[in-house]
C-alpha cells in the first residue's frame, strides 16, 4: 500500500454556517463547495490547504454517526483520510490479512466522488482512519 | 494571515513505540525522527505524509498536556498545526484583535525548531488548532 498525502480531515461541527465563518473570516481559507453525503448523514464544507481538504461535517439526522461523535466527544476532530495511490481494495485486503479490524471490507461512494473506506480506531490508537482513491 | 499548508497533525498516544508500529507496518509509513519536547512534556514520533507530517505524541509526564488529553477523551487526533507564511506574530495579533481566544499570545518555541502558537479550542469549533513557522 502507497499513501501518497492526506487527502482531508474531517471536523465534526454543530453548525456548518457558524464554522464555516471561522475558516473563511478568521484563517482566511475559501469555502470552495458544499455537499450533503446522504449516505453519512452528513452535509459537509470543502476547504483547500496545500494538498489537503479540510471537509466541515454537521449531522443533518439525530442518529447519524457525527451526531453521534459530537454528543460522546464534543465537536473536533473526527477522522484523517489518507489517499492510496496503488488500489484501495488491495490496502483493504492487505490489512485484512495483518488481522486490521476494519469498518469497511470494501470500498464504497464518499463525497467528492471518492471511493473511500474506515479502519476501526480499535486497531488505530483511536484514530478514525479513512482511506480513499479517486475513481472520477 | 496566509496559511499556505497543514504543517502536521498531532496524535495523542499511550505507547510511542507501539503507534509506530502500526504507522510502519501496516500503513507503510516511515518514521524519519524521535524528539523530546521538554516544554510540552512529550516524546514526539514523525511520519512525512505528503506535504504533512503527523506528529505521534506520548507523554513523558503524569500531568502532562497529552496525558490530560488520553484522560479525557481517550487516545486520538489532538491537533492540526497549519502552516503560515507572512509571520506569525502578525497572525496571533491579528486573531486578537477579532476577540478569538489564544493559548500563547507569542510564538513560543515547538519540536523541529519551529516557532508555534496554539489558539483555544473554544474560538474553534472544539478543535486545538496549532499555528507555526520555520525560522530555522
Amino acid at each position: 500500500m502507497e499513501i501518497t498525502h492526506i487527502e482531508h480531515i474531517g471536523i465534526a461541527v454543530e453548525n456548518l454556517q457558524e464554522a464555516i465563518k471561522f475558516y473563511e473570516n478568521v484563517l482566511g481559507l475559501k469555502c470552495y463547495a458544499i455537499e450533503e453525503v446522504k449516505d453519512q448523514k452528513v452535509k459537509t464544507a470543502f476547504f483547500l490547504v496545500g494538498q489537503t481538504k479540510i471537509e466541515l461535517l454537521e449531522s443533518t439526522s439525530e442518529d447519524g454517526p457525527i451526531n453521534k461523535f459530537i454528543k460522546k466527544k464534543g465537536e473536533g476532530i473526527h477522522h484523517i483520510a489518507f489517499y492510496v495511490k496503488d488500489g484501495l481494495q488491495q490496502a483493504l485486503d492487505q490489512m485484512n490479512s495483518k488481522g486490521i479490524q476494519l469498518v469497511d471490507n470494501q470500498p464504497r461512494k464518499g463525497a467528492e466522488n471518492m471511493n473511500i473506506a474506515f479502519i476501526h480506531p480499535k486497531s488505530t490508537n483511536g484514530v478514525l482512519i479513512e482511506l480513499c482513491e479517486d475513481k472520477s
